[in-house]
């Protein structure tokens, strides 16, 4: 085993199973998250570009250093049709490290979005071109080309580990991750999850309480829960 | 006077004036920060999850643990039509508290919308249904239904004081908060405040300077103010 | 040379030429911010009001106290059609320093736009007016007029240091300071650019590699990366 | 009722009985905190200027305007010997509101702490003078005394609702307020905890386990803790 | 493979080799971390609680949920002597999970330190008591005892993976992880670049200039670096 | 005049007069910031790696790339003694730029300081050479040397515009710029307010109150101030 993990590009990954995926993709992150156990979710302050996008697919990711995008180009070569990239950043950096060409690149490709912990620009492209990308900020700046990362290795994307080939689902909520192994797993209980809340938003908006319908007014009386008038 | 105020939930709280609410309603939450003489607003930090959402109502109050939403629960037997809730929690925490759920009960029981110093999910679908959230984040994180808080207590919320039955108005520029005895004397004077704006809102339109509409040119010189040319 | 820089209204200010600032209207803030060798662009903080606005023009400069617009107005009078106004605080500050009053009497003065180091208000007025604003915050909090800051003079806003005159381009990318002197220099390397970048987006949606049409894989060689199966 | 809050100082506030003070000033922020059931706590971005000060003592609340001082001023004379200065401000500001002249004059009247929502200065002088202050941040910048806020009226002071006469009791930990009262009944709840953790920490420092010590493997087993080898 | 990794308590973890992690002893975080190519650092958010702190040994991971700190009492008994205590949480937390008492525990079983994503109290006890803390904030909120996490299951903890094991080093400049499987190879890496500095040091205090010494001075000019009087 | 302002080192720089400095250096960040009318100051994150630290020079500048150190070598060979390095860095980011090694180096050159927009490292090492830094924040994470900066340019560091020449004060209450041409301009005006505050200490701690003693009880009462018993 070697103990650097920069400069390194792995070719053939093991991309969670495409049926798997194909599941998975009907459901949105808040649901995948809980069906997960409420594991894998990133941290809140990646946002979407801009609202109502939607990704589902195997990671391919990418380990970056700040101010620098040249592992973005070789991840290109590594995308296979309906992928989604994930870029990890060495230090905390809100450089655009991603715009139009780019994502020219990535879509030619077949790539269904970008998850970066860093910032990207050209957004009113992106918009137009429907692209959707998860970031860390917005930033102008653009990078150099002249350190080297790493493609396709286990990266750390704001605050969840990321293997690559591991399904992620991002939307308005966020991104979560799921391990290619439980891939189907997860598809299933979000599909049990959703069949679940049909019933119960139908008994919500016909006015019944969640208080009655999850019955918790005995474990709250229990917890001691006071009512004063 | 007991010490601790957790595990309670008033009933019978005092909500304000009806046509007091209703004429507070027809302004924003600047116009009314200002007829306040700038004060009870919320923390910038608290921003609406869509643009163009408005509420304005009396408040029921909640008061979370981190990542639990039990109290959620509680509260929406509290909601009368009209209400608008507003949730503190007891220490700095992002989880999703509150999503399509609860919002589709929320709706069903009357509640013009929902304030939260933490994060909410299903975006989307809220903002579907236009019901408008103003919140601290946005996360997918689900939360637990096990430590109790309290309903309709006094609550500190983004930095304001709210009292259960204090009237909240929330818009894109954020949320004020006017307590219950002095809605109507707040809608007097934010109305007188509405009027004067419109004409002067015409003259600044005519070109005349805020300079010489305001009468600025004298008291500028006296603090000292050089033309240089 | 005096010490104190406040209390001071520069009125002939040194625009950057006229057919630069039109030359560099064609471009966005991330082009020209590579054409000028990446320097000069503002913190990302800095963020538009509503998505799509543009502005580019010279700038009137404006420093302001902490919870005081009072040097707002005097820089109204200022004011030349095409100019954008960029307002600097002399603390770290969030009020809302800007509503549509202001932007009602910049916009008969001919403004293009405000950037500022502070928060505005009334951004829902400001996005029917579709008057462009690029803030740090939004926030509901007026302001009064106490304290006397400048107009005109050199300023720091959100990390740039822009001098009255210079050339101000924003958009959703954010914001970039064009020094006058080199403004028809900087849009002659942005439209070299831009054309170079054309021919690059069609090769890449045709899908050839950013590896190859940039001649990157023997640096990367070179650089040490590996790649494994 | 008036509605508004600014420009009054109010001079008889209802300080917590002595006694109270006292047996409060014998315990940490945390232990009163937990002893008070968990409420009452400002926000943990509230720091002291040196390690190791601590103060005591009923509030006298100050409300400021961002960038302005005035109102410690008109503070200073109603301080009583044994009381804590809390700060608020209107707005987000880190301005260094308080140095060592008011320090100077706080001590004189017998000030035994400060708290402020926004910045402080000549923080060097202050620990040789060994006057503790909690403050949102340091800054060099000072403020201008141009317009009134309040003195003694209740304040949110970096979340929590602090009325005047409250004790306030900081340290290494943070800040939190006690209603006077509340404050007996907060004490005699500290000193009963206090005496238990001795006996705690005796039991833990000889290696018994807070498993066992608290009886937690039943309810963790109950929780379906699983313990794989 | 089973979905959920919540609920789980690993006894028998691979802690890295004995003799590896004395030898990593010798050396500060900003060493190791260079010598492993500059991977494996936590975000730099994590602070060290006093000044002049040092801890390094293999991790004990645990996975805590927000507000609630009971696992860290099932981890106590994972503890053996010389383990150093890293905990991450499910959702962005600064809640006092950790105080003097569960130190004294953590002491008795032979614990170095710990790491914490979230917040932790009692700091002056832990000052004199020399128990090194490296924490994202300090408050003193506590936290219940109501919901699972897990312990020893790999974890992320300020952006850095860590898994049960890994040795852990932090001191004041932070906290980087070093994979159990290649302590040895770290240790060598960087003894033969603290030997390196040793001499570098001397020269640097005679007064030769890095330019030279690195060698820096062609390469600059190559990449064009202009010298202008 | 070239668009460009990267790649460049200006050797010959116009310090500040030398018993200017001198005159400077009997005073601390504040007091100058007031004599020069409460302008030039670096933002409040801006911090002291320990507390005590002092410095006082002509600034030596450096505009650094994100993740990349090769500037500060380049700067340390125009380093004069007496000299304080402010560097600047095109991004926000918070790699540990400068350690041990360069502190040496920047000692042995006569460099009185460090003040950067970016992180430092080895701050251990730094506090027992008595090396004052002053940075956005502390990392271990190393950087490269790949891409060219400047020297001796103008920088904006921490939102204050920084020439070369000009005198920086750095304690612990922030960081404040002199331009040159008014340096002993300034040092006479922080003399007279330091005399003045010496007669103005004394008063105040014998118990005269700041109300009193400035004169403001009048101008309260005429701006409004109302006292309640």
């Amino acid at each position: 085993m070697s103990m650097n993990s920069l400069g390194i590009v792995k070719r053939n990954i093991a991309r969670a199973d495409k049926s798997a995926v194909e599941s998975l993709s009907r459901f949105g992150a808040a649901t995948v998250h809980e069906a997960m156990g409420r594991v894998g979710l990133m941290k809140p302050y990646i946002r979407p570009i801009y609202p109502g996008g939607y990704a589902c697919g195997p990671a391919v990711t990418v380990l970056l250093q700040p101010g620098d995008n040249w592992m973005l180009h070789v991840a290109a070569e590594q995308i296979q049709p309906g992928d989604v990239v994930v870029a990890a950043v060495t230090a905390e950096n809100t450089d655009g490290f991603f715009g139009d060409l780019l994502a020219t690149s990535f879509l030619a490709r077949g790539a269904r979005g970008l998850v970066i912990d860093g910032g990207v620009r050209d957004v009113k492209d992106l918009t137009e071109m429907q692209f959707p990308v998860w970031s860390k900020a917005i930033s102008a700046k653009g990078t150099v080309k002249a350190t080297l990362g790493s493609v396709n290795i286990p990266v750390v994307c704001a605050g969840a580990l990321v293997n690559p080939g591991d399904v992620v689902i991002a939307d308005d909520d966020g991104v979560v991750v799921v391990p290619a192994a439980v891939a189907q797993q997860a598809a299933d209980a979000a599909e049990a999850r959703e069949n679940n809340e049909a019933v119960k938003r139908e008994k919500l908006a016909a006015g019944v309480l969640g208080l009655d319908m999850y019955e918790m007014r005995e474990p709250l009386a229990r917890a001691g829960l006071t009512y004063l008038d």
